[in-house]
């Protein structure tokens, strides 16, 4: 059940040519202002415009083709829908994502222009784990989930294993929240340092690591990062994390913003918030870095012009 | 005189390792409204935000070392002066850089920054010419210009050259205005057909290459392209030019606020209006290029949030 970086290698064999091997990109202002040799993994170039496209694709990838034939959904409103519906196109299969009918209508019509079905759902009278269920059973459509499935976690473990395959990091800060980033990256670079990153008031991972068990936010906490808002880990991504993460540090949604503002203003990046929470915590949360080689996952870029006007604003 | 490919090679050899090389980014939203299969070449990564570090790198390094050691001096506010301050910084010679007293703070500090040293001039009492002159006898300083000099079209070219590695183009759309960088990509890629691209009102070199003598811009023509305003074209770029472009295509500002906006939205890269313009042109200028392989430079991102802000609200 528990991937390893065996499953990691078999998985960046089976996203090649598909998913993009996104650059590391250095700069003379991050390096001068840190003291530090950082790299920033770029995954806001990656195919869908974030780190999702990788276990996607490894997830649909790895079903017998009989299987993968009859299609596969998804629940999400996010990037996993994203990556779902442009993995599916690829392999040429049918997508159904499944979405809460009040979400917003940009990402309704981003997910439907993917060719994937949109099945809506009322949040309050539905739920959405008995229309998936009914939908699987009509078509056989297998579910991707979007963390706790090891060939997702294997699959977002690319990310890392590129990482390895250019440089050594010493430390890497990487975003986490259902996890399947943060295990994976960790999977595919055993030597490193791991430091997860969840804003600040949904501070479950910190408190996942301390105790030992996997702990929950309350709900109705917010944050500006809306990809880090899982309400808890996966059991997957824990049995990875347990044994691997350093620690897990807090970032503000100002500290994000002014992350959002050094990638525009020094890397030349347009990163939404999630993805820029691992700079934020590189920059403001006082880890020591001076002197070590430090990878920073930049884990997406699709934010709202709004949003992103706002950052530039802070 | 003119340089050549084998100029361009050698350029390589000498920015290896210093100069970025930088990513050639794919995206199925850019095919699909294109109907080509497009390469965007991502400069605003380059070390300093824009091509020109290839050129003022291999300026610099072909220097004979006892003449480096005495530093460099460039007239430049922009992209030029940010590169020859970088590049000198990496060989550990001066550099000193003229600027007009009335340039932008944010400029004079910027390059301040970069550690060399800034002399300013009044823009109306005084020749920079001279100034440079007087400098250059002084410390006996080697001036590195922007993009009449063979060495820094061959270094421009290497961004052409790392083009042509990977994939074979049958269109480059490049930005052009005294023609360094356009010019050093025609040479590496000689079996592409070049575009150049200017500002819609500053349009010299589609006159230049109507004519075959180097046309001047009438002074005081504007544009947001605030990169593509040089008053002429420079004769080794013109040389290789009217063998070489196609066409010269012009583009208008809200044409590059526009492409500036979709290079955030789908590409994840804030690019400088000098930097989209090529990308405008790809989008809007009519040219032909269904079903075929397309390169696009985008030259650099070094833009202020005010003016990226105004073109996410197009």
């Amino acid at each position: 059940m528990i991937p390893t970086i065996e499953d990691v290698r078999a998985a960046a064999k089976r996203i090649e040519g598909i998913a993009v091997r996104t650059p590391l990109v250095r700069n003379d202002a991050l390096d001068a202002v840190t003291g530090a040799k950082v790299f920033v993994k770029a995954e806001c170039l990656q195919r869908g415009g974030a780190f999702k496209m990788r276990g996607a694709v490894n997830a649909i990838a790895a079903l017998a083709p009989e299987v993968r034939a009859r299609g596969v959904i998804a629940f999400s409103s996010g990037n996993h829908a994203i990556a779902v519906s442009t993995a599916a196109k690829v392999f040429g299969v049918e997508a159904t994502i499944v979405m809460p009918a009040d979400a917003p209508k940009i990402k309704l019509e981003t997910t439907r222009s993917l060719g994937a079905a949109v099945v809506t759902y009322d949040r309050v009278k539905e739920s959405r784990e008995e229309i998936g269920a009914r939908i699987a059973a009509e078509k056989g459509a297998s579910l991707i989930k979007p963390f706790d499935d090891p060939f997702v976690v294997a699959g977002q473990g690319t990310c890392g294993l590129e990482i390895g395959e250019e440089i050594a990091p010493d430390i890497v800060f990487v975003p986490a929240s259902g996890g399947g980033l943060s295990a994976g990256v960790a999977l595919a670079l055993p030597e490193a340092r791991i430091i997860a990153v969840e804003p600040q008031e949904h501070n479950d991972i910190a408190r996942t690591l301390e105790s030992g068990v996997i702990q929950r936010n309350a709900p109705g906490i917010r944050s500006i990062c809306d990809g880090l808002l899982t309400e808890q880990m996966g059991e997957i991504p824990f049995a990875i994390a347990r044994e691997r993460f350093e620690m897990a540090v807090g970032v503000s949604d100002d500290a994000v913003r002014r992350a959002m503002k050094f990638a525009f203003r020094h890397l030349k990046l347009a990163l939404e918030p999630s993805g820029a929470a691992s700079l934020a915590a590189l920059l403001e949360s006082g880890v020591d870095v001076r002197g070590k080689t430090v990878a920073v996952v930049a884990s997406g870029g699709n934010v709202d012009a709004e949003t992103f006007t706002q950052a530039l604003a802070v």
